[in-house]
């Protein structure tokens, strides 16, 4: 099929505000609204404007190939859930104000699911029942729901949000631990390949239950969580729990110390505030048993089913990413979730000579499978210069002119990361953007 | 990248049931059900198993490029919706128990959006305000839900559902026509690709309003809709409006009868009952002047903008195309909507030979773009033709079975369509699943 659509922000629905309400304090959120991102419908609801969707889609073809790696399955589970499987679980009661409930016509009472592990056992109960079908890791990505009390901060505590869940059923404790630990190395990989600085941080189980449980978590001074990060390994502990760290952390020093400075002359442990967008529990069977998810084991003997759950909060990493990395002019964008990764602006009144130039370079980009969709035209009636700020300001990587001087061996190509121009071939700007370094991928086993 | 992972039916979550519920009458609800599509987590409401998740995606991706190519942009907009919008329309009223109606934990009422217009419309209104925004297409592809009084047919008439529907926004109503025009053209080309007999029925404008209607139908015997088809033109009525038909069939003769039978010797037109899988309306004014939605033109004049609304059912297909498509050996996917386009079965006790051959078959054909990640291997102890009628069950459009015979001039291939084998080169097998014939694209102008 040849191309017969430019992506372009002639057409494109980017719409910028240059006011924002007063109750938007975060600057991801203001970020958010000024570029043309989201909108809000109404109290921690949020509309995904073309710009956010297409970050969120990046997000889920990066996480959806890392997981398919390890051999997990998609699936989707309805959000409108029995209140029976809740009360089974006792998560009717417990969850108490934070779960949307309704009723039907009949006047049956279910709720939106807040997360899926009662529909999830109940399904692999129903549906499992030899050794033969396990491991078995089953992962949705939809809109979950949350009354939380003070919805704030725009995508960051909002109260219908897409989540990655990803539930994992093994046959035996220790293959639950090593589930556990094939996980929790695949989440390290998706936050490593979108190259923000974020730590794996011991933690509570908490209303979930389970034995073992760590948290992912980006890096920002809007977090709610004070920590202590280890910049060399990625490891990090809550500031009350710094052992934590120092058993996780190789380059602590060997003996437990209660101070929260470096152990050790080699670390480099830093404080900073932290945002939750991963989490993941061993469950063990506490699911299992009261679902009745259980299999035949080789002897023909009856086991019960051990669980992991394992979650990623979607729309959340976009604020996540958007506090942790954005400047004066705007949002920064790394290059795995960008909604574009190059924008191509005209200079001056468009003529055949730059729209072709323009179109050319498009299609020379666009033809790389992992720029594919990723280039945007710019040839609106406006000056370089607010172009420029405009691409700056939605956090698009890389903005090229073009203009009456456009030479393919002397590109004039601006990253968002700096201000000076750079100049570059066309095939200099292709084997740049193609580079594993800049795609993170370098540093962790892809062949 | 390498491939490190092989789809392989050892490891995929594909559960076959022996017997279904009685309940499940139609025969798209009990394939789905025994072939391990789905599984029924309550009364209308369903799980989607990773192969039906995977004819879903299919669905999305063929729908998304289409409408991508007529300029149309996606968006995610909230389920949970303010009651304040819906009174606003009225609809709060009309839609009576369909609607499903829940409180916050502040008492303030919400519907779950059956369809969004309201939204939508609030969100152009806040955030359009010029004619060089317009024309604006925005779609969107979530969870819909209706509380249906007698949920039935699995994925047919369920409660919680997977829909397409854009919003389109037009600064004329001649512009607005066009789009439609445009829009219509679209689903015909995406019902086309699929391979199904469908039709375009004019229709009634029912509860959403508007001036101009059609909707789109499957040819089923389940179908609900009594409809007399032209098989020539795809252009159908309703039995009871048969100067409709008259009207839209070029082979019709040119005068009016309200004869159910040809009017001309040219032409084929057949009665049959239809299952709706897509509406279009055009809607004018009806929600812009509630919501507000109003730009200025060129001359600074305030005008009302002109939209249409276009939904398709894209779990519904599922079942519909299941309906439509289907023996007494199971499901007969098109190849645009198949979970896999190929099943490599070896034959007999695995050995290296036969281990080497199967993974280069995979290679060869999954390294074609068209059928990335759409070929599964099944290396499991079964007899070939347990495996080949387990294919036939799920609707494998071709099995390649690999024995010890193995020659790649002489591949054993199998269609769904036929009970014969045919022998043909890997070059060959390559050629066929690659015509744009077997895709169906070849009538309808890609280039």
């Amino acid at each position: 099929m040849t191309l017969t659509w430019f992506n372009s922000f002639d057409r494109l629905f980017v719409p910028l505000l240059k006011e924002v309400p007063k109750h938007a304090v975060a600057h991801s959120h203001q970020l958010l609204l000024r570029g043309g991102y989201i909108w809000q419908a109404g109290s921690g609801l949020y509309a995904l404007l073309p710009m956010a969707n297409r970050v969120v889609q990046r997000l889920q073809s990066l996480v959806r190939a890392e997981l398919n790696a390890i051999g997990s399955q998609e699936c989707v589970l309805p959000a409108i859930t029995d209140k029976h499987l809740w009360q089974q679980s006792g998560r009717w009661q417990e969850a108490g104000d934070e779960l949307f409930r309704l009723e039907d016509r009949k006047g049956a009472a279910y709720c939106l699911a807040a997360t899926h592990e009662e529909t999830v056992t109940a399904l692999v109960s129903s549906l499992v029942s030899s050794h033969r079908s396990l491991p078995l890791y089953l992962y949705q990505m939809q809109p979950k729901y949350r009354d939380e009390m003070r919805p704030r901060y725009g995508l960051l505590r909002c109260r219908e949000f897409m989540m990655k869940d990803m539930y994992t059923f093994d046959s035996s404790e220790q293959d639950a631990r090593a589930t556990y630990a094939k996980v929790v190395e695949c989440y390290q990989r998706i936050l490593q390949r979108l190259g923000v600085p974020f730590a794996k941080v011991q933690a509570d189980t908490g209303l979930i239950g389970g034995s073992l449980s760590h948290e992912f978590q980006i890096k920002a001074e809007i977090g709610e969580d004070e920590l202590i990060f280890c910049d060399t390994c990625n490891q990090a502990a809550n500031i009350e729990k710094i052992d934590g760290l120092i058993d996780a952390c190789p380059h602590a020093s060997p003996s437990p110390s209660t101070s929260p400075r470096p152990p050790s002359a080699s670390c480099s442990w830093t404080t900073s505030k932290g945002i939750e967008v991963g989490h993941a529990f061993l469950l063990g069977t506490k699911y299992s048993t009261v679902f009745d998810a259980a299999f035949l084991d080789a002897d023909s003997q009856r086991q019960d089913i051990h669980m992991g759950c394992y979650g990623l909060g979607l729309t959340r990493m976009l604020s996540a990413v958007a506090e942790a990395q954005h400047d004066a002019e705007g949002l920064i964008w790394p290059i795995a979730m960008a909604p574009f990764v190059v924008s191509i602006a005209s200079v001056g009144r468009m003529n055949t000579f730059k729209d072709e130039k323009c179109r050319a370079l498009y299609e020379v980009l666009n033809s790389r499978p992992e720029l594919s969709d990723l280039i945007v035209l710019d040839t609106r009636d406006m000056s370089p210069r607010h172009k420029l700020a405009n691409s700056r300001m939605v956090g698009i990587p890389f903005t090229v002119l073009v203009g009456d001087w456009f030479d393919s061996e002397h590109l004039e190509v601006y990253a968002r990361t700096s201000h000076d121009k750079q100049d570059m071939s066309v095939e200099e700007f292709v084997s740049l953007l193609s580079s594993p370094a800049l795609h993170n991928t370098s540093q962790i086993g892809y062949a």
